[in-house]
C-alpha cells in the first residue's frame, strides 16, 4: 500500500542574513514586560515604505498577524513571494505609499530579525530558547512605541492590522490613545476565545511532542522540530479558511489520480494542500517563536487590564475606529467584533463597523477582497481629509 | 519559567484480555473489501443486551463512532467508565433492553477485539501494522452483516448511530435495504467534507510524525506513538464541541491559579482539559486504528457508489428514516443532513428530519440531550407499533 509522510530536513540551516532596517533598544533602557521581567537589548527589525512628511503626520503602522512579518509591500527575502499585504499597501493602493509613510515591524518574540527566542541571549552567549520571557500583545506594542518614538512620530495617522495585527491595533488605541488618529482592527477580537486557545494549545503540543524540539533547545542540538511545527501549521491553517472555501477550492477532488489509492498518501487535493502548507512554513518560521506568539494571543484580554470593562479601555478616546469582520470567519467571528463595537459605543467613541460578506474565512483580510478595499479606502480617505493630509 | 509537556509512557503494555462475544469469519470465506483485497480470518468482537424474541424481529444494531466501541451499555473494561450510550440504551431507556435485542460490534480496523492493524497477521505471525488493508465504511458494514446473519436475524428492527455510526446506518440502508426496518442516522453526512478530511489529515500527520510510530511498526519495536496520537485526539476533540460549549464550560478561566503564569503550562482550563483528553485517549486506543478508521470516514461518499446520485442509493427503499442533526454541530452541520433528506425525499422514502437546538456541538449525540431522547423515543415507538413489537 502507498505510504507517504511529510519528509523534512531537521538539520538547522545557517541563519539567513535578513535585509532591512533595525532599531536597537539598549540594555540600559530595556523593555518592561507585562510579566514583570525586563528585556534588553532588543533589536527591532522593521521596514518603511513612502516618505514621512514634514509635519510627521502621515505615518501608518501596519501590524502583522501570527506568522506575518515586516515585509508588507515588497518581495519576501526568504520565500521570494510578494509582500503579504501588497493588495492594500503600495503606490495607488488604499494605503498609498506615494501619500503615506508606512511602517511595519516584526513583533518582539518573532523570528524575522526582531529579538525573539532564536536570537542570542547576551547574558549567556547562547540562543534564548525557552529562557526568552513570555511576551504579550502589550509588550509587542510597547516595543513598537519605542520605534515610533525613535522615528520622531508623535501621532500615527493610522494603525491597521488583521487577526493578531488587529489585537495590536486595539492595544495601541487603549494604551496610547493620543498617538493613534485612526485605528482599523480587522478580523480580530478584544480577547482570545476558549476555542482559539484550544487550537493554539494543539499546535504547541505538536511542537513540544517533536523530539527534535529538545525542550526548546534545538538550536544547540543542531536539530529543528520541523515535523511538529508542520502539524501545528496544518491545524491552524484549517481555521484560517471557511468550510465553504475548502469545499469550493477542493471539495473531495482527488490529487493527481483518478481513483482512491486505498492508502495513506495524499489522495485528496485538500490533503496535498495542507501538507504543502505545513512543509513550506517550516522554512520560514521558528518553532519557539510559534510557541511565544500563540501564547501572547492567548493571553490577550483587553478588558482584564481595565477592571473587566472593555469600554473602559477606550474611555475618552478621540481615535476614529473602523472595525471590520467577515461573515465566514469562524476563528474571529463577527460576534467578537460586535462586542468590541458595543464597548466602543459605550465609550462614546467614533466608530464604523462593517461585516463583509465573503466565503473566504479568516484569511479574507489577506486576500483580494474588493469590498474590504472599498470600505478601508473610504474610511482612510475620510480620516485623511479631516487630518488635513492632501491627496 | 514554567514548562510542562504531556509526559506519556511510550512502552507497550501487555495486550489486555477483553471480555465479550466473538464471531470468527473464517479464512476460507473472507471479507471482500472495497479495495479489492480480501481479509480473513476476521474476528468480530461484539456485545449484546436484552433478548432476541422468537420472531427475531426486535434486534437493534448500534453502530459506533470513530473512537467508540461495542461497550454501549455497560462499564468499559479498560476505562471503567459507563458505556458510551447508556443514556439511550438500557432498561427503560429509548432503546429499552427489556424490549429490544441490542447488538453492537467493534468495527473492522478497530482496536477493541475486532481484527485491526494491531492484531496478528496469520500470514506473517506479526502484527498487521500498515500491512492491514485500507478499509471503508462499506467494509465495516459488510462485516456487521456477517454477524447479523450469523445471529440468524434477517431484518434488523433498527440500525442507529451518530457520526461515523450514522455513516454506517446509511451504508446499511443503501446496501441491505430489506434488512433494515428503521434507520436513525444522527449528526452525520452521506459524504465526508473537505474540512473534515483536512482535520483527519492533521491527526494522521501528527501520528506519523511521532518517531515512536516507526513507520507503523511500533509494536515490533516495543514503542507506542503516544505523543502523536494525543495531539491527534486534541485536535479532533475541539471539533466535537461548539465554540459556545467551550466558552460556557471554560471561557478564559484559569486552571488552579489566580493569575497568568507567563509560561507554557496549562494556564487555562481549556488547555488542561484538552491535555487530559489527549493523555487518557492513548490508554485505550491504537494509533494505527486511528489512521485506518479516519481514512474510512474520509473515503465515505455514498453518492459516488451510485453514479453520483445520492437518491439512487435509496431508490425503492421501504426503510423508515429518522434523520437528526444539532444546531451547533459544525463537524456535521445541519446542511449535510438536509442534503441527505433531500435525497431521501427524491427517492420517495419515508423520512422524518429533526434539527435539535443545542449548544453542545457534535458531541450532543453522546450527551444527556432530552430533546434527542424525545425525538428518538417517539420515532422508535411508532416503528415498533407498526412492526408489531409489543411494548
Amino acid at each position: 500500500m502507498t505510504l507517504s509522510t511529510t519528509t523534512l530536513s531537521t538539520a538547522a540551516p545557517p541563519p539567513p542574513i535578513l535585509p532591512g532596517k533595525r532599531l536597537l533598544i539598549p540594555a540600559d533602557a530595556p523593555l518592561k514586560l507585562d510579566s514583570g521581567a525586563t528585556l534588553g537589548p532588543v533589536t527591532i527589525a522593521y521596514q518603511t515604505y513612502g516618505t514621512l512628511n514634514a509635519a510627521r503626520s502621515n505615518a501608518v503602522l501596519v501590524c502583522h498577524a501570527l506568522t506575518g512579518d515586516q515585509f508588507v509591500a515588497e518581495e519576501h527575502p526568504i520565500t521570494r513571494k510578494p509582500g503579504w499585504w501588497e493588495t492594500l499597501v503600495g503606490p495607488g493602493r488604499v494605503l498609498d505609499t506615494g501619500r503615506y509613510f508606512v511602517i511595519s515591524a516584526n513583533v518582539v518574540g518573532g523570528c524575522m530579525g526582531t529579538t525573539g527566542p532564536k536570537e542570542i541571549d547576551p547574558s549567556t552567549g547562547r540562543p534564548y530558547g525557552l529562557n526568552f520571557p513570555v511576551i504579550t500583545v502589550g509588550d509587542m506594542v510597547r516595543a513598537q512605541k519605542r520605534l515610533v518614538d525613535a522615528l520622531g512620530i508623535e501621532q500615527l495617522f493610522c494603525v491597521v492590522g488583521g487577526s493578531m495585527g488587529g489585537m495590536q491595533v486595539l492595544q495601541w488605541a487603549a494604551a496610547y490613545p493620543e498617538a493613534v488618529y485612526a485605528a482599523i482592527p480587522i478580523a480580530t477580537a478584544a480577547r482570545h476565545s476558549a476555542q482559539n486557545i484550544a487550537f493554539h494549545e494543539v499546535g504547541r503540543q505538536a511542537i513540544m511532542a517533536d523530539p527534535d524540539w529538545r525542550g526548546g533547545d534545538y538550536q544547540a542540538h543542531g536539530t529543528r522540530p520541523h515535523r511538529g511545527l508542520a502539524v501545528a501549521r496544518m491545524a491552524a491553517h484549517i481555521t484560517y479558511l471557511s468550510e465553504t472555501a475548502l469545499h469550493r477550492k477542493f471539495g473531495r477532488n482527488l490529487q493527481d489520480r483518478d481513483a482512491l489509492s486505498y492508502g495513506f498518501g495524499a489522495d485528496f487535493q485538500v490533503e496535498s494542500y495542507l501538507r504543502h502548507q505545513g512543509s513550506t512554513f517550516v522554512d520560514r518560521f521558528d518553532a519557539n517563536s510559534y510557541l511565544y506568539i500563540t501564547r501572547a494571543m492567548d493571553y490577550f484580554d483587553l478588558a482584564r487590564d481595565f477592571g473587566g470593562q472593555l469600554a473602559d479601555a477606550f474611555r475618552g478616546t478621540r481615535t476614529r475606529f473602523c472595525v471590520v469582520s467577515f461573515t465566514s470567519d469562524w476563528l474571529f467571528p463577527t460576534a467578537e467584533s460586535r462586542s468590541l463595537v458595543h464597548a466602543l459605543n459605550a465609550a462614546a467613541a467614533n466608530v464604523s463597523f462593517v461585516e463583509i460578506p465573503t466565503d473566504k474565512g479568516h484569511d479574507a483580510f489577506l486576500l483580494d477582497e474588493p469590498e474590504l478595499f472599498a470600505v478601508l479606502g473610504g474610511f482612510v480617505e475620510g480620516c485623511a481629509e479631516r487630518r488635513g493630509l492632501k491627496s
